[in-house]
């Protein structure tokens, strides 16, 4: 009996050690993603020029408005992402090898977002431009569909919010996909249009993570 | 009454458990805003250029003293303003999804600051260039009083310095606010004359912020 | 005894302190080497220039299909690499000073990437640029593989998963770092033939790994 | 006597409390100026330029070989300064507003290594960047020198390591700054006399702080 009962102590440690192992570990990757979103945030200044030898420094400066609404759209953007990244690491319970892959995807297109942003700062009113900064976003969005799709049938999410996840998580991440893909047709004809579209999805996304943020809520789960 | 300590010991539970989650939330806002401002203040550096196929090189490098000027002032300003956040946050006691967007809107003005350097270090002498230095960090310590407003009103703050916060941290952020924005128009007139007011208001804040650490510190509380 | 007791008391509360300290510093390592990973893996973005003044944006930017190719590539290296790393670092028991410096040496390397990129980006198809980048990884590599071989004699390694270190990691690291070498006189008779070597390690790279991750994990331990 | 018992437990929860806000607030100056050094570290590799539709790029990549120098040299005094100021935050026992700002002095000259580096890198030969090569590295070792004398003269230094920090910290702080600032002149008269002392640091760097590191032992405490 006492070895019975020092097996199960030794178990119960092993088991909180493990559970510190993956928390180090689990730790690591949000501060990896982390790190990715507020560089890649931080770097979108860079796409902000001096000009050289200015002779009228006011004018130079007002000429630089595409790129200064490039900077808060992709900034708000790159926000929102961060937001929702966030909120769905919150809802795991643990992560797999797969799990991390697909999340260094993710941020290959978060990362890519100074670049598209400095394109769509230069060239805002050119078709090639909207395209490809609306290619970037579906891309960074897929990614993370594919994410939540992933972590919700490989068991790796909370069982508490499994439920929720399930409703509200997966339809609404292929919604915004689908919108972001539906933009890139839509900049062929206008350019402008496709942006109104982006900003759409900002009003939705907020509604639905908003439900899903209350329905993770404690007094919600009794 | 077993079941009724039981039911007080699991609401015990959950609720080390949900403040767990908080205090990890908590935390990746903090990681990204320190982020944020350590990315910021680095980039600064960037604005030095090494002067190509330079004949004299002393003589091109002393030319850069405006430069190294604003490298030096911004690096101050982003220090003091990674200060101040850091003891609002430290007030805190909880989070919400408005709080973290103000937060945002707060650190895309913070990202802007090595873009505004550049430009008030290439063309100090200028009113347009010291005026748009002056609305980045109008900007910022708007956005900044905004977060200290809500965090006041939502009941974000930690008990026991709510009053302290009242009294000092409230009226010191607008005061910031106001003096930033009255360098605008000054900044027309003289642009070394605004430059001197934002040196000023670096006293001014060290004393207020001074006293509110002051009222902060345990030894103050009983 | 009472002395001796409280002596033993003592020597396990400096044990504990010990401990956190070292945990401490630990994580500090760990969190500066993740830093630039993060740092490097988004600099990438940087060698993707924005056209200036172009005529038809649309054929500028499908020119830089070699940067895209390049940015892909060298993300999902170091992304490789990043997950490596982080594996050995949670195998480590311990470290000292010598495995601190070998780990800046590697880190130096890793800080390079985003150079040999770009110059893989724009002079894919000679060979220079592809030696260069080989060099690089190979001096990654060789880096890494100095660690895990340093960290094993110096018995820094976890005791329950020395044997599995010894049996797959080190084989490993100097097989990877072989082909990386084997790939730069490669790079001189055909550029593409080397980089296709590369993309081989990715898929040896995973099994190897992955056959070392089953056997870490606490299931194969009783 | 039951509500002294009570005070001296609120005191002692008081006093952990305080702890571990201290422990925060601390964490965050070691994660900014870990972010600080990782990004600086990171940022060197921008010094390194793809050259431009390069004719012989073999020739053109072998003349960065003084860019290359750079920053070799630059990574391994980035890393040193981090190890060392690593070591010192280990045995800081607390800290204050002004030891935060000496830190922060301390960052701007470690921020400015990139520019420096890359000045070194282009006119390696030339003695005005060699000089603001030195200034920058006095600099930061005259900062990190006011920040040990402070911190030990405030009382801010771990009692137990106090002795070993007068006896060699101190003294080692101010050498280093010494030749750091006798290398400027001497770089007027052969820019590669005043590298080759910068190295010399390297190595009695190296025996100090081990025998500090040594002195910090917990074996040789008691």
């Amino acid at each position: 009996m006492e070895s019975s009962s020092r097996h199960v102590h030794d178990t119960a440690r092993a088991d909180a050690r493990q559970r510190d192992e993956w928390s180090i570990e689990f730790s690591r990757i949000v501060a990896f993603s982390d790190g990715v979103f507020a560089i890649a945030i931080t770097l979108l200044v860079l796409a902000l020029e001096v000009p050289e030898n200015a002779d009228d420094l006011a004018d130079s400066i007002l000429r630089q408005r595409g790129d200064v609404f490039a900077y808060a759209l992709s900034f708000a953007v790159l926000g929102k992402l961060w937001m929702s990244h966030h909120r769905f690491f919150s809802v795991l319970d643990r992560f797999d090898g797969r799990l991390m892959a697909l999340n260094l995807l993710y941020l290959a297109f978060v990362a890519l977002v100074p670049y598209t942003s400095e394109l769509l700062g230069d060239y805002g009113e050119q078709a090639p431009a909207v395209i490809l900064y609306a290619v970037g976003l579906a891309g960074v969005s897929l990614a993370f569909a594919a994410q939540i799709v992933y972590a919700y049938r490989a068991g790796l999410v909370k069982p508490e919010v499994r439920g929720a996840e399930r409703r509200f998580a997966v339809p609404a991440s292929f919604l915004v996909s689908a919108i972001f893909l539906a933009s890139i047709p839509v900049a062929l004809l206008s350019p402008d249009a496709a942006i109104l579209m982006w900003l759409g999805i900002f009003l939705v996304g907020d509604r639905v993570t908003e439900r899903i943020g209350i329905s993770l809520r404690p007094a919600d789960r009794g």
